[in-house]
């Protein structure tokens, strides 16, 4: 196998299970370039029937074939029944060696891990978070794993890269004809903006929901002219599970106080001003700097033009309560988040492409002042890694961090120093996930650090009453507490790329040796 | 020259000006098949700017160059000036030998003519309602124009039949990086749906405003992710041609008596019962029959799913009395109208894909049970002309004429039996806009026709006390009255084509021997 380094000082092989691979050469070098892909021409008279009555009259309908790729999207969450219940359905027909590519798999879903033993599943393109990435990291799928953000999922289907040969779809309502939305019915999830992109580009689409609503179903974020076939089933999903009836603020006096220093180093930087944007989401510390946020934004009579969210009660609240125009929302957190999103004018639903797509001509994170983003580590040249902890298992998905941080004018992380001891600050992450050269400051109860490529914000910051100091120095002060952990052992294979947005490979994933 | 004969009787050249045609072969024949096309691959980095200071900084921008294809929309009807305007500083510009793709052309267009005669345009596809489309029947065109219907016009650009090198759109409003729409400004205007295959396909889009707002702009018709460049002028258009305050119904007797005969064979049909849908337009005769229809409605307690339009206050009215529970819209009529498009949930833009497009998984036509058309001629075969006047002058476009009348459940041409002392029924009308073999039903004065494909309405209106005649005896009644005119004299030379919703050739247009 021949490597080559790339712009993160990460070794790239040039090729592997036949596609040559690009190493990543910086945020924001590729300039597009070339044509899309183009789905098939369809064809609908009057008269067509798409309702069917079976997953099973469904596969057989699209003509599901040994080899092909399938797509699933996570706004059902860890309440999902539905890749499980398509999988085992294709499983009983004997089909085999499929190409999983889901926006993201969740812990419900480890009996896939059955379905690669067996052969039905062949490979997976997709976040996997929980139990199917540690039998992955273990060695457990035969191929090479490919994980993507958000944007990058888009651009890949959009560009060619990843073609779908059959889409499903979990509605909480649709129509006989397809029109599906996420507002409506028991498993109802808020908005279904990651399954945009495969209504439009897969060959065939399917839509599975346990609500049949008359046609033509009014809100609807997937529309019948791209959907071939609709199946009613008994329950898409496990409506405690979907979503939690509350979202909770962080309590860990800890995770309170980085929320105070980011809110405050958000407060004195020049982003905050009337017409601002950030974005949210639904993890504890960034709930607690949307509320202490929006304190200070009421004391300040700042108000923001926009928030990009994963939208919670809490960026509801402040929509109703005028301190902010537009919600912008490629999902939803609690019932009330849903309730506005079907209600509210201002609380739109983003597809993914709308969000992130490196490859579109302006999407919402390029427009985005702040970002507040998780880490499971970041190293001394604020990489960040969001997809391995440190013991080196693949846990996570990246979703739209790397996005947001390539996008955002401030792009901060915001995290313990440590957890169970292990220290978050690194020499070099495991893995990178998103490059330092997007990242901007980086937050935690020891301090906050900026990046050096930041001289502005430095300068900015210089008589600043917060702690800000050099990364190196912080990461001293916890290994001084928690020790140098050991690091991880690998065997050689590569078990899973980390491609960047824009396709090029930023890191691989190795088997882990036990 | 070589011609070979059409399912509808018509001659229609094998070639013409290099491009193969296919003869029209029958309204559902056609299955689809093939790849469709795809627009290249752009790209857009944080703190690119879009919003460029005149026209003609945006046609440079966009590298505008001889024998291109640009394209516009008709949301601005009358009262738009962003065609000509753009048009103007091209021939400036010195730039010629343009093809125009406009979605339809209006009498404000007139000053295209010069354009066309100095070689700035070299071809149009497109509606041509009035002035331009006499040029064009006079031989005007250097070269052959096609018509299309809204449905036909989305496929030709997603199938690849068309190439848009750059589309202008007008828009009411707009932010500085191009999320446009048509309800707020002083040119408002409702949705923007003619537009949104041109920027989801055009290589370039730029879009044209004199209302900027601050992005990002929520309601969008327009996403950002889709715009090149935006850019402020001064005025878009009159605001007083581009919605009428009030829209009006009929009040010619014959007509109501029409529009009364209308609504009593759709109170008797088997269509007429809750959850029907029908489709409605701003002329005085489908507004009569809306508010008959409407009444009825009311007395027997029955509601409709569904108004697939042009909308109305009449509709909207509907909406809000709870007799209709959704409004789908391509366009509106009047201001009325254009307050419930932005703030009722139910009253939702069709984009034309979604209203019409036959290489579609299934549009809004498909599903809809009742439609009322006009005519400019209809011939004993139940062939509609709406394209030329029986004087053989081409004066109006197709719009989604065509479409409905395939995909409505009951398709009904309603017309006055002579106008100006000029039949309406002949043995074959002019030129065929719409095949008669999906024209269910005529509904003039002096009684109903049915065509004789449809034995069953036939049968289930046996009994009728409605004036159910033989279309024939109807003409011969009405050339009794007005005698039979001359018919127009052509020259050999086609001017223009009349493309079915299939991409097939329904017909052609000879240029007027004067």
């Amino acid at each position: 196998m021949k490597f080559t380094k790339n712009a993160v000082g990460r070794l790239i092989p040039d090729e592997i299970e036949g596609r040559k691979l690009r190493p990543f050469q910086g945020a924001f070098v590729d300039n597009g370039g070339g044509k899309r892909t183009a789905p098939p021409i369809p064809v609908s008279k009057p008269g067509d029937k798409k309702l069917l009555s079976s997953l099973k009259e469904a596969i057989e309908a699209v003509g599901l074939k040994d080899g092909m790729t399938i797509s699933f999207h996570h706004h059902l969450r860890n309440g999902d029944f539905v890749v499980n219940m398509v999988v085992d359905e294709i499983a009983r027909m004997g089909i085999k060696g499929l190409t999983l590519f889901p926006s993201a798999l969740f812990p419900v879903h480890k009996p896939l891990i059955e379905h690669i033993k067996s052969g039905v599943i062949r490979n997976i393109q997709g976040s996997m978070n929980g139990p199917v990435g540690r039998f992955v990291s273990y060695g457990g799928l035969p191929t090479v794993a490919v994980l993507r953000t958000h944007g990058g999922r888009v651009r890949a289907v959009e560009d060619g890269d990843v073609h779908i040969d059959v889409a499903f779809i979990a509605a909480p309502s649709s129509d006989d004809y397809g029109n599906a939305n996420g507002v409506d019915g028991p498993s109802a999830c808020g908005p279904l903006a990651y399954s945009a992109i495969d209504w439009q580009y897969a060959d065939k689409v399917v839509v599975i929901t346990d609500n049949l609503l008359p046609y033509p179903l009014v809100p609807f974020s997937v529309p019948a002219t791209h959907v071939d076939y609709v199946v009613k089933v008994d329950q898409i999903g496990d409506p405690g599970l979907i979503v939690s009836g509350t979202t909770r603020i962080t309590r860990s006096p800890t995770r309170l106080k980085i929320a105070q220093m980011a809110a405050q180093f958000i407060k004195e930087s020049s982003y905050f001003k009337n017409g601002f944007s950030f974005q949210t989401g639904a993890g504890g510390i960034s709930l607690a700097i949307t509320k202490i946020l929006a304190d200070v934004m009421r004391k300040e009579k700042i108000k923001a033009r926009f928030i990009n969210g994963g939208v919670t009660k809490y960026a509801v609240e402040m929509l109703h309560e005028g301190l902010i125009d537009v919600l912008y929302d490629g999902q939803v957190f609690d019932t009330e988040a849903i309730e506005s999103f079907k209600n509210d004018l201002y609380h739109v639903e983003t597809p993914m492409t709308m969000y992130a797509n490196y490859h579109s001509k302006g999407c919402l994170v390029n427009r985005q002042d702040i970002g507040f983003l998780g880490a499971t580590e970041i190293d001394v040249d604020f990489n960040v890694n969001v997809n391995t902890h440190s013991d080196g298992i693949l846990l996570h998905g990246i979703g739209g961090h790397t996005d947001v941080a390539a996008g955002a004018k401030l792009a901060m992380i915001v995290v313990p120093s440590y957890r169970n001891r292990v220290p978050i600050i690194k020499d070099k992450v495991t893995t990178i996930s998103t490059p330092g050269e997007t990242i901007d400051v980086m937050v935690c109860e020891r301090g906050i650090a900026i990046n050096p490529r930041r001289k502005d914000l430095i300068e900015h910051f210089k008589n600043s009453k917060l702690p800000i100091r050099n990364i190196q120095d912080i990461k001293k002060e916890v290994e001084g507490i928690t020790g140098v952990p050991e690091k991880p052992k690998f065997k050689d294979r590569i078990i899973t790329l980390i491609e960047y947005r824009d396709g090029t490979i930023l890191d691989v994933v190795r088997e882990i040796d036990e």
